[in-house]
């Protein structure tokens, strides 16, 4: 590993113990400290990014993606709200899990604390460095965070704001820290610093969450990619059908709880089919379609790839099928274990694509739109989380921590 | 991959699929079938073993490792029990684990459902084979078991006795699986099956669990590396002290949660040291002491690597150490975060000891010998987990299941 990486994961380890033992006051007090320095430094911040950005324009970077890396005060004043919102949740270390007393008399406590040091790796957006400093440090973990290079000044300048103000809260600076060196080297170093980092959350695109996954040794929880689908049964108001297809697809079309894809049982088809295509097309979607669905005027045939692609923008996959069966069994072969909704007004259809349908969130007549921390209650989320181990669904605060059994005797032996 | 792996992964896929869906009474049942088949074969188990205890021992096996190996009626017996102790457990499938409705009225249920396919890959103990595949069935788990080439008659036995039961009782016999092949491939096969496997139990020695660690892609719950600590605070109870350090390294010396370390407080070293010297010298153990201790007839001075040392034997490290701070320093630097152990009559001391230890489990003035999924009141264990993510301590039932959001709304919207 590079002396530099683990000089900085040391220090964040001395920072975690620290951090784990932190009250409630202290925490919230250092959010407020760090909200507040982002409002008093925007001019700072907003120096720095203009600096990123004007890097962007010069190398030509698409449009879409130096909108996500602009800040202006609007977005600086967001992150600040974000950093106060977490310190109204409540804290979850220290909760009770499970709590007995043993046959024996010991006294067995399971409870909430924090991993220790969480690594994230991120792109593009600036404002994902506030936000995951705000919920690791509310959670007690010290982070290690590696944002992408376009953003190096903003994410730089940010970090050096938020330290200030957690020394300035009177916890240890290095609560917050930046991922230093450039290139994939460093990234590569965070990977293989089993022992140093606890676990590693990368937040972004398919490839990006690939190569963490297969070249992490540190424990990993994968994020994000999203192929949902919507599936209109047989027994669906077609009325509302309609409507969770259009806002799941195209309300925010480029976030992972998006839909990518979209089944019509065979017994709506002739109805829903033309309708259906009729408003995508009138909202700019781009349909991709199977022979039934390409029947109809624009729709461009789909290929096998389509099935598998999560477009992220104003395009979707479009099926008939046979019935339920056909519909879960397609969704198995094609689901990155996102969001999967079914439309229906049949219990027995809702609860068997409930049962049998392997995602981290099933929704019955609603749209994939609502798996979010935010919608669910959490609060806020660092990610949604795509994998079975430890956390499925959105990383809210809870989600940040492990456990540890404290057993309570006498001079107990066995 | 190998294609006989992706044949045998995908059957259990298959399987674990109808497995999921299954009801308690149906997985009882298989589990009663389980292990009356195990009683009705035991002379076909027994042969089976009878040719891996023979290699064994033309091979010069060492003895105590035959020992593990072998089988007798008594053996295949609590094979059975254990199976019929855990059909007695309650199906953690199913249970809702959060629910509200939120304010847009849309109904959150968090519920309990299978990993899918679990993977376990354990070393010599043919009982394991049994084990694993009781509690991973109960959990709704289809699994792919690994042992060592040593046990493979063995395995290969009760992994076929199993099957037919599972399949008598209605259920798919592809629901246990051996994974199949010679050597370390199919290993190496197993660890990068992402997407076919969805969790990896190694069960074994630290060479074992930190290969699988580096290699494996598919996430990984490390299990059972135990270098527990014994500290002794200037406020022990001295008696107490001596019975909970005799039990926690002699009561069963070859287990993850036997100590490895004795930490003594400087106040009370010259009263304790020579009386736990003698006490653990009169049980057979060897002392391998820092200076104070080595100052005691019969301690070998320590070294360096005693101090990381799990000996798994009638050995132990032991230092006197200042205070309260540095033992809390040495644990840090040395434990692999299974358990560790005050022994004290101080309310601040113990306070301090469980909130800045950080392990698995915590033992007040008890035996780290508790450390255990029976103790606990699990009822049944698959191992006890070192790592942060998913679960930490013994692994029952529960903690071998993922959860997963269910929304159910009336045509909702964003």
């Amino acid at each position: 590993m590079s002396e530099q990486l683990a000089t900085v994961a040391k220090r964040a380890r001395e920072a975690a113990t620290v951090l784990a033992l932190a009250t409630r006051a202290q925490k919230d007090g250092a959010l407020e400290a760090m909200a507040q320095a982002l409002l008093d430094s925007a001019d700072r911040v907003l120096a720095a990014n203009a600096a990123d950005v004007a890097t962007a324009e010069e190398t030509d970077t698409p449009a879409h993606l130096v909108d996500r890396l602009r800040l202006d005060r609007d977005r600086v004043a967001s992150m600040a709200r974000g950093l106060r919102d977490v310190a109204g949740l409540p804290d979850p270390v220290g909760e009770v899990l499970r709590g007995s007393t043993l046959p024996n008399g010991l006294e067995l406590r399971q409870v909430r604390v924090p991993f220790g040091v969480v690594g994230v790796i991120y792109e593009a957006r600036p404002n994902v460095t506030a936000d995951a400093a705000g919920l690791c440090l509310k959670s007690g973990n010290a982070v290690l965070l590696r944002g992408s290079s376009s953003a190096l000044h903003s994410n730089t300048m940010i970090v050096e704001v938020l330290r200030e103000a957690v020394a300035s809260a009177g916890l240890p600076a290095d609560c917050v820290a930046l991922v230093p060196g450039e290139g994939h080297e460093p990234v590569k170093a965070l990977m293989r610093a089993r022992g140093l980092v606890d676990v590693l959350i990368p937040r972004g695109g398919a490839g990006l969450i690939r190569s963490v996954v297969e070249e992490s040794t540190v424990p990993v929880i994968e994020t994000g990619v999203g192929n949902c689908h919507v599936y209109v049964d047989a027994d669906a108001d077609l009325e509302a059908a309609l409507a969770i297809v259009m806002n799941s697809k195209t309300q925010r079309p480029s976030v992972c709880n998006a839909a990518e894809s979209l089944l019509v049982h065979e017994a709506v088809a002739e109805a829903f089919v033309p309708r259906v295509v009729a408003a995508l097309q009138g909202a700019g979607v781009s349909v991709h379609g199977d022979p039934r669905f390409a029947a109809v005027e624009g729709v461009v045939p789909a290929t096998d790839a389509d099935w598998d692609t999560e477009y992220l923008g104003l395009e979707i996959s479009a099926a008939v099928v046979a019935d339920l069966d056909a519909a879960i069994t397609h969704i198995r072969q094609h689901s990155s274990g996102h969001t999967e909704a079914i439309v229906t007004g049949s219990q027995a259809a809702a609860r068997r694509f409930v049962a049998e349908v392997d995602a981290a969130a099933v929704m019955v007549n609603a749209s994939t739109r609502f798996t979010d921390g935010g919608e669910f209650g959490f609060g806020a989320e660092i990610g949604i989380s795509t994998q079975k181990l430890h956390a499925r669904g959105p990383l809210g605060l809870p989600e940040m921590t492990s456990s540890k059994y404290v057993v309570t005797g006498d001079g107990h032996v066995r």
